[in-house]
């Protein structure tokens, strides 16, 4: 029985993990439709969420089933809990980068972003996917240095946006939609990887008890 | 033993509740910093962040603490779990109150609401703080069909914050500035509703166990 538990425990894991995979890929495509106008790309990233969606249903009916059937205590207890958090932040995650997609399918077959506007969103489209990929390793391996890295990471990700915000005061846009797509998609990315380091201090808060702040 | 248990346990939730009422404050003080450029009434959101953040602490380390002393099982346990979520989306609906009172200091003396769009931000910022203070009725009362109505009240802000975009994008505004901190400060209120959503949608899962998307 302790075994069957223990492997469902590892399966909520194993699905958080693959979640963040998911997600990464979706940004990485995300960014590809909006920076190439490309619609078949944009469908597919909107169509993918379900996949995330239903990784996160499964972990939460999953993760209440074996509180109510197990009674997991301490550590068990603990990764379960912050397992039912950071499952939250994923498939938020994943909304963003569907968000991106959407911006690009509503815009086709314009391109929703601006040639002088386009390294600026690789740029972004670039630190959202692989700061997603490492909260997702985070996740696998517990790695409390690895979190911290995704704060500098985080960092770096303010920066695109704020230059980004920059830009836009400073030179405009040929269309007010331009604009809005620009804003909107910058806070988009900024919000993805606010999710990721919410995940690498859930992780962390779970190694070692101690608190971080997750805003 | 079980009755400091559970009065630790109704002051979580009593906490929780505690929070909805500041954030729901701290919104209608945001509204009124944005229209009015209150500079002073600004600081006051971004100052009062701090009592909700150490209500999150408090709730946060109360709910582990009880998991780790006192191995709730089965409804004791989901109230503490549904808790740990619920906070999360408060203190972050909070931030989002930050955030517009953030727009209202840095505009400052200018008014970041254009006079045509002032009505418009008035309304959302009402909706935005009757949806809060309605999550809060439900954490109190664990009222399932109040939850229920939460999301028609969300569609409601849906809708006003499509008809500020349909608005920047007819009307445009006066500069490149006032359109980002419109489409920001939009968007801040329609993630404020939303938050309010999950709570209700959070709440009914803990009262009925069944799925609800929360997305």
């Amino acid at each position: 029985m302790r075994d069957t538990y223990h492997d469902h425990l590892d399966a909520v894991v194993a699905d958080l993990f693959e979640m963040s995979r998911l997600v990464a890929r979706a940004v990485a495509q995300a960014t590809s439709a909006l920076v190439g106008a490309d619609l078949a790309v944009a469908e597919q990233v909107v169509a993918g969420d379900e996949a995330v969606n239903a990784l996160y249903r499964g972990v939460e009916t999953r993760a209440y089933d074996l509180m109510a059937t197990q009674q997991p205590v301490a550590g068990d207890l603990r990764v379960i809990v912050t397992s039912l958090r950071i499952v939250v932040d994923l498939e938020r995650a994943g909304d963003y980068a569907v968000h991106l997609a959407k911006i690009a399918r509503r815009r086709h077959p314009a391109t929703a972003v601006p040639p002088e506007l386009r390294d600026s969103f690789l740029r972004m489209g670039r630190t959202a996917e692989e700061i997603v990929r490492k909260a997702g390793d985070v996740i696998a391996s517990r790695d409390v240095a690895l979190a911290g890295e995704l704060e500098s990471d985080d960092d770096a990700m303010d920066d695109l946006q704020r230059q980004l915000f920059t830009h836009l005061l400073q030179h405009g846009t040929s269309d007010i939609e331009a604009a809005i797509d620009a804003t909107l998609a910058g806070r988009y990315y900024e919000r993805l990887a606010d999710h990721a380091v919410a995940v690498g201090r859930r992780v962390t808060y779970m190694v070692t008890g101690e608190h971080v702040d997750v805003t």
